[in-house]
């Protein structure tokens, strides 16, 4: 009870490790012309080049500091709009108008991109830990035996904040009392956890009992009827979360109805996380209608903790410190906390301590 | 004269003794439903229990710091609306929803309070020192002798701006020409200063003269007669001012019409300052329209002292110091400021030294 | 190439010498009422007396910290709004209106003023140094053989962004492509200048070529012939920037037609500057529909600048540094850029370093 979860996103050290694949935009967002988006703080400008890959520099003009995302695109290179100097997509510049001569050595920093649609992943980190490292793999988006739709939205809170709320579902009854699963409703079952290096699973198994209305409405199955449930989810990576609920419609285990919640969180800043998501299921997969009832209940609820996790941001930004005390429904991002701020300590080269650590010996 | 008075609200060190009753509320403020306020830069939440004693809690659950203020109360105990944990009026945790037991010294901080209508005042320093230390009283709020109203606004000023305003009425006729008792249109009397060690009272004796438009109305006193007046003030503590204005309608100094303001200052933040104030008379007692009339001319007063401490502050901000010389009518707000630089020395074991103190020695 | 050139707006570090006459307000901004005014980062209050020169104060009370600008002026004095202290226009304190005498020494700061229409000057340095230097001579504002007109606006940017953006202008093809004298379009002849140790003057000589349309217009030349041209600038102090255009009517370099850009830039504040501009010039001076054209022209060419800046205002704001890399077309910006380093390390008795100096060796 005496470990400290919180990182406060009001302490501007930021709290997100850079060797990291994030996702910057989703696919469709990035054509032809400059798209402009700050993440860890940083300002990138993202483009698509003719082959189809997709370019991401420094959205810093080095000559003059004028934003690169306010020029033009002309033969896959950036050419800036306040004196023309032009950029290649490595990030080297290969024309300076006014002379015949381009500086030697003269470039823009370019990034590591890599696309698995729906989503550009993009790593800020040390470029040459990047070959060594992949993307987390999500084979359900692209399976066509799963049907997926997505969003995108903005919390103005520290993406820790959104992983503990992830992590933790215990707050169901009293954020979204309306779709709780009715496990939730008394004190819920045992939280299962497994770890690894660098991350976290947990998983409770709800005795059978009936399902909530949205539950009955999308899966087609009976509102009567008693169900076994699980609920499971995992922390991927600081980018990246995932979310599982599985009915057992025959009670015995097998055959499950899985509906997967894909959610990449991306720090634009220390107080404000770009959140990526996206639902896959593997039932009623041509049922258009299921899609968009299970868009209104998640729209729903990820709104609901947004409202949450932005009143915490506020009172964290202003308040001493954040966690006093924690429960064994924690543990799961408590691990979480560890796993982050052990990458933090190998990038910086020294102990990363979230902020009021010292609270309570 | 080379004594500096002022304290800037632009540094953001607190100048407000903590171990000092502020009011936080006015007891109709409080009632079954939570009160969010921040007070002193620290953010509270206020109820009324069953009983009708009203309590106080930080507003921030120690388990994930969402606002408690945003939860609900049940049974005298207020439940956080992010995970339902739930604390009683003196702060235990008495349950946690996801488990069957709450973690040993789970608590939030909670807070002295005390009611004397109709203000709610709250204790944020000490507690130990709480109990050795009554709210100022103030019975004519209660006498049935006297008839009171009052209202409550802001101003974007640190509290010390508010004291010195109330402590010097030299600026009438620069402020308020159009209500300014005629004493002050020439050379004011001279002003009598008595000290306390922890308080500051004046007076000023004006010898008979005409009253102004608002005078004669309010008080029923003749226009073409003239009146001996005594103007008084005092600092009670940092959190209140008491102002009084005494006409004496038989010239000999008996059976005064007695007016008194009544005003606590609370600061909310270093930059502003809630101001809650209550006038009371102890003449035409049975006449509202008298009371509307003085609420009238008190609040074109109040607004327009507003409008200048908030340019004071603004300017405060921005300049290197505030107060370069001092006349005779500062004396006491001069005072004022030492008695509150002795609190903060006390309370901080260390000399605290107002912005600007050594601009002249 | 080597060499930085940048000054970041986001230092808090105020980057502009005092030792230097500002224009602080056009003439006509000047009347008998109080004008408030913050340049320099410093709060100013400007009057006219009734002699018609100008007087300038400290925007704030010695006493209390009220603006004086707040106030009123009455017999060539500003009396405060909030006691009524009252200032002579030399600064000094010439009544306490609640006491017989006047604190010793109690004054506001006033500051050396110099008009010289359409311009009033401002020194907010070292009074005793203001009487050994001259606001820049500039004959032409009042030279009847010439025509004027002129406008002022603000631009959210460091002042020497200004300046760097009128001491390059092999921007225009970029930022102007529409008003960008032919000669720019292709690689521009070469930059030629000259240095003195306070100020730098660069001109191009342009091979004879066609007028761009606005230029033919205005002139009334021929839009079929081909004319030398010169365009020439100079970086005057760090409070002026003057640029002139030549086009030879006769090819052989006498009688020029002359316009002639004035433009005082006035730091408000780090993040901040006020833009005074003038265009004179020597032809066509009694058509005031081609000072209207010319008026349309430059509007269009400032306000595009304007945009420029304010885009790399916010982006030095957040990133780590500014200019990484210089060019050919950079070096009377960088010659300037000495210029008021040295003024700074004089004015300070330290070697001022520009944001990012040591970025490459």
């Amino acid at each position: 009870m005496s470990e400290l979860a919180g990182v406060s996103g009001a302490d501007p050290a930021a709290n997100y490790p850079l060797n990291c694949w994030y996702v910057a935009a989703d696919s469709a967002e990035i054509g032809a012309g400059l798209l402009a988006r700050t993440l860890l703080g940083r300002p990138v400008v993202l483009y698509r080049q003719r082959s189809g890959a997709v370019a991401a520099l420094d959205d810093r003009c080095p000559h003059r500091s004028f934003p690169l995302s306010q020029g033009t695109v002309s033969d896959d290179q950036v050419v800036c709009g306040y004196h023309g100097m032009t950029f290649a997509a490595d990030g080297r510049c290969v024309r300076v108008p006014s002379q015949q001569n381009v500086p030697y050595d003269a470039r823009v920093t370019s990034f590591p991109v890599r696309e698995e649609k729906p989503f550009v992943w993009l790593w800020l980190g040390d470029p040459g830990r990047a070959a060594f490292a992949d993307p987390p793999a999500l084979p359900w988006l692209q399976d066509e035996r799963w049907t997926t739709f997505g969003e995108t939205f903005q919390v103005e809170a520290n993406y820790m904040l959104l992983h503990e709320n992830a992590l933790d579902l215990t707050h169901f009854p009293y954020v979204h009392p309306e779709s709780s699963p009715v496990g939730y409703l008394k004190t819920p079952p045992q939280l299962q956890i497994e770890v690894s290096e660098t991350s976290v699973s947990y998983h409770r198994d709800f005795a059978p009992g009936r399902l909530v209305g949205w539950q009955a409405e999308t899966t087609g199955l009976s509102s009567d009827r008693e169900y076994a449930q699980r609920e499971s989810g995992t922390f991927v990576s600081p980018a990246l979360h995932v979310d599982r609920m599985h009915v057992f419609p025959d009670g015995n285990g097998s055959g499950p109805y899985d509906k997967i919640l894909t959610r990449a969180f991306t720090p634009l800043s220390t107080d404000r996380t770009a959140v990526f998501w996206q639902v896959s299921r593997n039932y009623l997969t041509d049922r258009p209608e299921v899609s968009e009832q299970l868009r209104a209940v998640h729209r729903r609820t990820l709104h609901a903790d947004k409202r949450v996790l932005e009143a915490i941001q506020a009172r964290v930004g202003t308040g001493p410190q954040r966690a006093e005390f924690n429960v064994t429904a924690d543990l799961a991002a408590l691990r979480a906390h560890r796993i982050v701020a052990e990458m933090l300590e190998q990038e910086r080269g020294h102990r990363y301590l979230p902020a009021g650590a010292r609270l309570r010996a």
